[in-house]
């Protein structure tokens, strides 16, 4: 099969921006594609690049992966709270494995299509699996009532907005994608109904894109952690130039697993115990939002997450004082001995 | 080095859009970078994915290859009309070699600044080399006087609108690229100087995004001629639903080295003669572009050319009827026994 089959035949659909009224003015099939912004609009851009033995391992599921490279684009559009438009997709493979490219995009388009996002141009190439994507999203402008065509306040959630005595939030649960990757490592053994659960997390994390939107208006800050909670905070902390408290107690409800972890007896072992907060704070490969509050919007904050059907939990809270503080139960301060995750170090 | 130091030192720039009128908002350092685009414009997208072994060798010069991973995309850009304005590059590195990255890096931004094309963000990761960039220009709407807000006819050039009838031009020179590899392959030898400037080409391809945007309005059609021009043009008939024929006489005089292939004395050596046209027709990996235009247009497109300083030749004419023939110098039908280059053919 020739690079121009396969792309007909996996990757180019029927005209969906007749189906509905798209930002899309011309999709996969020419040079460029392109879209056409509504006035009053700003585009966010975001791209991920995912590669074999790095980011997924050789055996994982193709569907499964489609899912992936495309959820973890969308969760960076869910982090500046922008709706999803389109997505470009240049994809690298080793050779033509039929089975395979029809479970990658029947993943891929199944995930696209719940988020309405359309795929509209790219590249394949021969080499070692890479698959690249860039999305496009539409963040409202906030205007004043004569407004400029151009210019105008943006309504994306950024980094850099987050407030001294703002409360700290975090969307979903964590820890549940590291969990899986230690069974893999044989670090921990777990039963296996709990390995499938937090192996679907790693495998098909959901992003928080109506989560993201929702928050327009009403978070200061936000970022996607996938990176781990700690080094991710850090980003929206340098940013704001603000420091940041977080109640691990609080912190260490968000674990997803955490019923299986404290045993049937209730009692945690220690050296489960030391882990899994260690899994919740730099984990890393979780894609829920942290985000920050002011305290006179906690019911707004638990009124747009509910209405995005997307749990949130209070971890902590913003300080003018630099820096990242640990709390424990007691109020003693707890050491912060994890890093977060970096390609290069 | 750490991934974000790496950013930092060698891909993170002075805010540049204080410096001129800027579309891009937000550059790098959020989840998402934010573009503003004007009304009564459309965003024009490409992507294209650069993998070591496949598209460029270990040994090429990293400034070489920072400059052709931007050009490629470029000519995409200029293929459709549109005016650069921005890029994400998705960078997947064995190591990190700050001597490479350096030099990838000054390649690179020689190429954008010259263009006006700002880096807005991407992804770094660890494993086989592998190069992604994703870019942005702007295309005018043509709108009626009482222009509706979103909507118009797009003015980017579109491989669909070829009319029977039409003129057939190639910008620039072909088959440098193709020399250039063909010295490399040990099948041909030629004098230093000439192989310099074959690999020149090859190495650092001028995208034409002058000439691009210059033919708005005036070209029927246009397509990037990288994977050679009769594969190329094969798009253009396909979509416009046209056919062509191309007088290969014309076409080889296309090529830059045919000073030194028809050799001192004048005469062509008949094998190099046959590989010559070759290479013109369906050589690849040169950053032209082939386009359509009413032969009412001829003087206007050689002014517009002269003013984009980027000479263009008439090779041959859009026909009615469907197929791709090609013609000497004396009528004759000449075969067409050159493929189309296909990574997966």
């Amino acid at each position: 099969m020739g690079e121009f089959d396969l792309i007909e035949r996996y990757f180019k659909r029927a005209d969906r921006a007749a189906q509905r009224e798209s930002l899309v003015s011309l999709g996969i099939g020419d040079d460029c594609a392109l879209l056409s912004p509504r006035p009053g609009t700003q585009i966010a851009i975001s791209s991920d690049m995912l590669v074999e033995g790095r980011h997924f391992l050789s055996t994982v599921n193709p569907a499964a992966l489609g899912h992936k490279a495309l959820a973890v684009n969308l969760s960076d559009l869910a982090a500046c709270g922008a709706q999803p438009i389109a997505f470009t997709l240049a994809l690298s493979l080793p050779s033509v494995d039929e089975a395979w490219l029809a479970g990658f995009s029947s993943g891929l388009f199944a995930l696209a299509d719940a988020h309405g996002c359309e795929l509209i141009g790219g590249d394949t190439t021969r080499g070692p699996l890479n698959i690249c994507i860039t999305i496009f999203g539409e963040v409202p402008v906030a205007q004043p009532v004569h407004a400029p065509s151009v210019g105008g306040r943006t309504t994306a959630l950024l980094r850099r907005g987050a407030q001294a005595g703002d409360d700290l939030y975090v969307s979903g649960t964590l820890g549940d994608a590291r969990l899986a990757l230690e069974v893999f490592r044989g670090t921990v053994s777990v039963p296996e109904e709990v390995f499938a659960r937090a192996r679907l997390r790693m495998d098909q994390p959901t992003p928080r894109v109506a989560l993201g939107q929702a928050l327009r208006g009403v978070a200061t800050s936000a970022i996607d952690i996938s990176d781990g909670l700690l080094g991710d905070l850090g980003h929206i902390l340098k940013a704001s130039q603000v420091g940041a408290t977080i109640a691990t107690e609080d912190a260490t409800t968000l674990i997803a697993n955490y019923s299986y972890l404290t045993g049937t007896s209730g009692t945690i072992d220690s050296e489960v115990s030391e882990k899994r907060l260690g899994w919740v704070l730099a984990g890393g490969d979780d894609y829920e939002l942290a985000f920050t509050a002011p305290p006179a919007l906690r019911d707004t904050v638990a009124a747009v997450a509910a209405h995005a059907n997307t749990p949130v939990t209070r971890i902590g809270r913003i300080d003018a004082q630099p820096g990242l503080r640990l709390v424990g139960a007691n109020g003693q301060a707890v050491a912060n001995t994890w890093t977060s995750f970096d390609h290069f170090a």
